[in-house]
Parts: structure tokens; sequence; C-alpha cells
């Protein structure tokens, strides 16, 4: 296809997903969650058929040699559609966040203003191969009054465009208006390219993929974006901690789920427990199939371990396998200085028993989240309470830290008088 | 200068900003406070330094030909200066938003969560030829904990440096961190273009001045960008409208202050009010200079009365001078269509007595501000009793309509736990 019939698909589809919005925005909640139920009720009612288009995308992927771990992302199942159907119902049981009134006052001249929440408009999705994406993102921009413009990798296009099918069809039946929910089913990159400048029908992009996506997309949008995701998270050990709590948060930040972006990719031990706390925490870690990559005074104090050593490159590394950069740090200013030379600023830990560490530690971190005594696991919009999520944002414009849906939302000041004029 | 001096000149201003970001994150209300104070006198107290490197620009832009209004933005006089230092000492009495707790709950697995006011980090400002725009946007990101980059029009120049010496010089003596107010001095485009895409050093680039500015750092921009400004604002008088309110806010809207952005720049006037009101409100505007130009139907009606055409661009015009285009619209739907498609979402007001109207208006005009019975120039960071502005957003995402000190900042989240695993 030529560049300007791409961009022409694209542009119908923003055009068709900018109108939708604007009716979007005063749909009644109740319209709203009938539509997130029915969707779900169509997932499950049409699971064949999108089984199937989803056996063409993995007979594709397969066929071009892509491993066992892309092919398991790009994979769905009953039970993942059940998932799916089940993550559209909690939607619909959160609260809906439009119309709250944020803020409102009465200015000295009779002026009322109040500070109205109202949807973004129109987001933008871009993603890559897990079909669920299309189907979370649809319904959390639904449930805050959003039309959604959704991109996924091209190896998930059948997938997609059944997952759409079925649910723009189902939300359509229940009252939504056309346009709400729009695939660029383009997979050509210009597709992309040209989603992410259409500044006058897209409010904000939301990219949700490693950090290639997220930083392609960040260089070439003029449509805001909403950084999400890249981890690099550390846990450091204070001379003061509870040995135990403290190795079992280091074994559950790395070893409970290591390909997530709250992930430990480095631990930090202080010098003092270089003795005891360091092999045992190590060993404990390789005992769980860790592979330790680690700083020239960490090797000397482990001689007996086989320990690779660390390079600059590790301590950067977002590794999301069992892998682990370990540094022996001086003191807590030293842990400090790591982390802010290294760290993504998603999810950063300290392990302690001294108020004053654990205070300086959560003032001078600058990240979405600063944990005393907990395992950086816990950075989700579920596990925070916050229900569903659209992704954690590493950015400090806009959202931090995990998304729900009132970060789906923007306001607006409405301001009623009675013939004021300014002077 | 090369192109590579130009970007290691930013680059170093930019990392010195950085650094200081990560001190004044947790400087005391009370050193930001007493810094304000400071600037404000030293700017009183060496007035005649700053005079003198101004009578140096002006004089350039007088010998290069730049109009009388260029001229009279770039002008500063001893008043001009006792306003700026009073502008910091309104910002030192304003309350610090940082380390307000947004939000806090406990989880039930004993996890303490609260979601903590704190600084963006580095802001970068980018201007036109208005000096005062270096103290003001200083003042505040100071007082928000924020380092700022100051990139203001090269025709400036010798305004803005002499005033960041004074600033910086007062604000480093009261204890505020070496590299927190650091302005780029050199004036080639490249220098802004370089700023642009520092993401690894400035977290948001608020752009100041006109739509062309504007549109420029939103195209080139890789780091966050928080447009201000652009007002196509409408003000639509309703058949139910009191004619004697309606002409009042009409008025004022228009006349003023025109060159300001939430000046009145389209008039919709309702059908029914073509014959009685339509020529009583023109003639009001004609006898305070507006020039006025119309719709056909409109013209009709004002046979009488030298009214020249509207064309396509006046309705996408922001005249911000007493200029005003003027339409007769069918009714409301017809009213709220014209705003959706001529509107840059700023202010919006509607004239009526009826109670479906407003509410219509106000759930259906997407923009910053929508008023019922009131004037548009109201939406200004003062008015709206916010303290002072940093400009006006008119996008959605972080922030929308007049940015505050609050919106200066993000948040983290900051999580307390006694040895909380994640299973």
């Amino acid at each position: 296809m030529e560049a300007a019939q791409i961009r022409n698909e694209v542009v119908a589809k923003a055009e068709q997903a900018r109108e939708a919005a604007r009716l979007l925005a005063s749909l009644p909640t109740r319209v709203k969650d009938k539509a997130l139920l029915a969707m779900a009720d169509a997932l499950e009612e049409r699971q064949q058929f999108v089984l199937q288009a989803n056996a063409a995308d993995v007979r594709r992927a397969q066929d071009k040699g892509l491993g066992a771990a892309f092919v398991d992302r790009l994979l769905l199942s009953e039970k993942r559609i059940a998932e799916m159907a089940a993550g559209l119902r909690d939607v619909a049981a959160l609260p809906d966040p439009v119309g709250e009134v944020v803020a409102g006052w009465r200015r000295p001249n009779g002026l009322e203003i109040r500070q109205v929440r109202v949807p973004l408009g129109v987001i933008g999705i871009i993603y890559e191969s897990r079909p669920n994406v299309t189907v979370d993102a649809a319904g959390l921009c639904l449930k805050a009054g959003n039309a959604v413009l959704l991109r996924g990798g091209s190896e998930a296009i059948e997938s997609n465009t059944a997952l759409v099918r079925v649910i723009a069809q189902a939300a359509g039946r229940a009252g939504v208006p056309e346009g709400a929910i729009r695939l660029i089913e383009t997979t050509d990159r210009a597709a992309a390219e040209a989603m992410m400048r259409l500044n006058e029908y897209v409010d904000v992009l939301i990219p949700r993929g490693g950090a290639g996506l997220i930083q392609a997309v960040v260089a070439t949008a003029t449509v805001p974006v909403i950084e999400t995701g890249v981890g690099v998270c550390h846990v450091f050990v204070d001379e003061s901690a509870d040995l135990d709590m403290a190795e079992a948060i280091v074994v559950n930040a790395k070893c409970q789920r290591p390909g997530v972006c709250n992930a430990m990719e480095t631990l930090l031990v202080h010098k003092a427990l270089a003795a005891e706390f360091l092999p045992r925490v190590v060993q404990s870690l390789i005992s769980q199939g860790v592979e330790i990559r680690a700083c020239e005074r960490t090797r000397r104090r482990l001689h007996d371990l086989e320990v690779a050593e660390a390079t600059e490159d590790d301590w950067r590394a977002e590794y999301l396998a069992l892998v682990l950069a370990v540094r022996l740090v001086d003191d807590l200013d030293q842990a400090v200085e790591h982390i802010a030379a290294y760290g993504s600023g998603h999810s950063e830990a300290i392990v302690t028993r001294d108020f004053d560490n654990a205070r300086t530690f959560c003032d001078r971190v600058d990240a979405a989240a600063v944990y005393v005594n907990a395992s950086t696991r816990f950075t989700d919009g579920g596990q925070f309470g916050l229900g569903a999520e659209i992704g954690i944002s590493t950015q400090k414009l806009h959202a931090r830290g995990p998304m729900g849906l009132r970060d789906l939302t923007s306001t607006k000041f409405v301001i009623f008088g009675d013939g004021q004029l300014r002077s």
C-alpha cells in the first residue's frame, strides 16, 4: 500500500474515533457498563472465532521461527479469553470517574468555579504481540468515556482484528457510538507513524511494550505520550535490616515473576553486611536459579562462588529474566547515588530498621514507587487497590506509577455566573 | 558557534539543573521563601543594572525596525521591575505544594500507601520577548521545588542575562543550590532544539508565546510538552439570554483586553435575536472600535452597517486585536458544532436563562473553561484564586486551564511495609 493510502486509513479511523469521543463524553454510566458486560459475554460466546484467528497468527509466528516466549505471549486459549472477559466485568464494576467534581469554590465576585472530571477524548494504544491488551485497553478507555485507537503488533493482526470485531459489535449493540473502538488494520510501520502525529484527532498515546517500542514512540510522536513500564528496579539492604526479611524480599522481588517491569534488577547491599548476609542471600538466589553479576568487591567476598563480573551495561540492564546485578555500597548515600544514576524511576526499595534512613531513602529516591520493607513487586494497579490498570507510568507528567481509570481522564473548569465582567 | 559546541552548552546547563533539582526536591519551604524574597529585593536594588541591559535590547530592536508593540513587550521600566518583584513576593506567600499527601490508604495485607506531591524536576521554559517571563517562571518553578532551564527570545538576551544573574545570585546566597536557575545564553535556534530533546535531563517543556512558537515546540520536542495559550474563544448568546447582560459580557470579552488568549474572537448569536439584539450589540462593539467580520445572514441583517464578510480563516482566527467574527446560528446545537469545529479548547461562554441549555452547553463543549453568564476573560490563575500562574494549558494531559503551583508538581507513591511479599 502507498503511504498516502495508509495515512488515509489511519485518518479515517481517527476521525471516527474523534466523532465517537464527543458522544462518549456524556454517555451514561449504565450504558457503558452494559456494553462492558456485553463485550465480555460476546468474547465467551464467540471464542471459537477468536481462537481460529489466533491459531493463524500462531502458525505464522512458528513458521517465521519466532521463539517460544514470543509465541506464548501471542497465544490465546479458552482460559485467557475467560480472563479477558473477567477483566471487562471487573472494569464494569469499578466506579465511573467521569463527572466527579475534583474541586469547587466560590470567588468573592460570586463566580462559582468547579473542576469536573471529563474523558481525555481519543486515546491511542500502541502495543506489541499480546492480544489481551486489545481487550483490556478498550475496556478501560470505554469506562472512562474515551474512544480508543488500537495499533497492535503485526504478528497478532488476525487475533486483534477478530477481537475488535467481537467487542466493537457488542459495544455498538449496547448503545456505544460507532467508532469508539477502532483498530488500525494496516500493519505497515507508516500507519503507526501517521497515528503518532495526528494531534488533531488523538489526545494521548500510551505505548505498551518493551523499551525499544516506547523509545520509538517518544522519538516519533508529536501527540503527547505517557511512557510506561521500563523498570530497572533496586532493592537496597541497609546495615540495620532484619536479615530474614531482607532475604525474603530480595528473593521475592527477583524470582516471583522475573519477566515483569516491577521485578528487581540490581541488588545493593551495605558493606557492613558483606561477611554474613551477602553470601547467604547470593546462595539463596543461586539456588532459585538466578545468575549473578557482581561488582569486584562482591566477587572478592564470594570467591568460592562462580559469579561473573558486572559491567557498566549490567547496572543499566532491565534483564526481565533470572539474572541479577549485585553491588556492595559504602552507605545509604552511595545507594541513593547508584539509583539516581542507573534507575529508571519505576520502583525502588530499602530494607531497614532505621527510621532516619527510611525517611531519607523515601525523600531522596526519585521514582514512581518507593518502598520501605516490602517487595518492589507490589507496583501494580490491582495490588495498590486501584482496580485494573492501563500501564505503569514512569514519567512525571499527568500520571506516575500504576494508572487506573482516573488517569484516563482530564478535567475542565465549569464556571457559573450572573453577568460577571472583568475589570 | 558550531552545533556541537551549542549542544555542549545546553547539556552542561541541563546537567547543572538536573543536579540542582535533586537537592531542590527536599529543600525546606522556608529556604525557598527566603530565596524568593531575596530575589525580589535584589531586583529592586539592582534595577539600574537590569534597565541598562534592557536598554541595549530595546535599542537593537528599534534599529532592526521591530514594531512598537514588539518593543513595548520587550521594554522594562521601574514599574515593571517592581511588578516582577511583587510577583515573587506573592509566590513566596503561597502555600508550598511539595509534600502534600494527595491520597493514602492501607491495603488488606498491611501495606500503607501514600501518594505524595513532589517536584517535576527540571522544567524548560521556551518563550519570546517578554523579559518578565524570566522572573515569573523562575519564581514559580523554584517554589514548587523545580530547577528551571530558561530559553528566551534572542531580542531579549541582554535583559534575560542580567535578570538571571541578579535572581540566581540572590537565590544562591539564600541557600538555593547552584544550577537551580539557568539561562541558555546561546540565542541560536539549535540551542532551543537541543533543549527540546534532552529527555535525560528535562522533565517537561512549557512554551510561552504565540501559536507559531507553541506548534514549533510540539513538532520538535521529544521531552513532554504542556501546550499553553492559544485561544479562539466564543460567546454564544442564546435565545433566552438577558440581553443587557449579554451585551455587557460580549463587550467585556472582546474589548477589556483584546490582546490576550482569553478574549473572545467569535460571537455566535441565536437567530431569534437577529432583529433586535444583533444590530444593537454590533453597534455597541463598533462604537468601541471593533472591526466586525460577519456571516452572510448577519450581513443581511446589518445592511446599513459596513460589515466585511467573514471567510473560513476568520472562524479560525485568534485575532488578539479589536476584530471580531460574528455568526448567526440556528440553535444551541449549531453553536456547539461551530465551537467543536473552530474552537481551540480554551474558554467558551453561553449567555442564557434556560437551565437545560446551560447544562447542555457545559456538558457538550470541550474546553479548559466553560462559562455560563460570565465573561471568558476570567480564565486566569489569579481570577480563579489559584495564585500566580505559569500559563493556561489548552491540552488535556497533566493540567488543563490556568496552571498554578500544583501543576508544576508530580507525585510519587511511598509505601511502608513490614516484610510484605507478593504471592
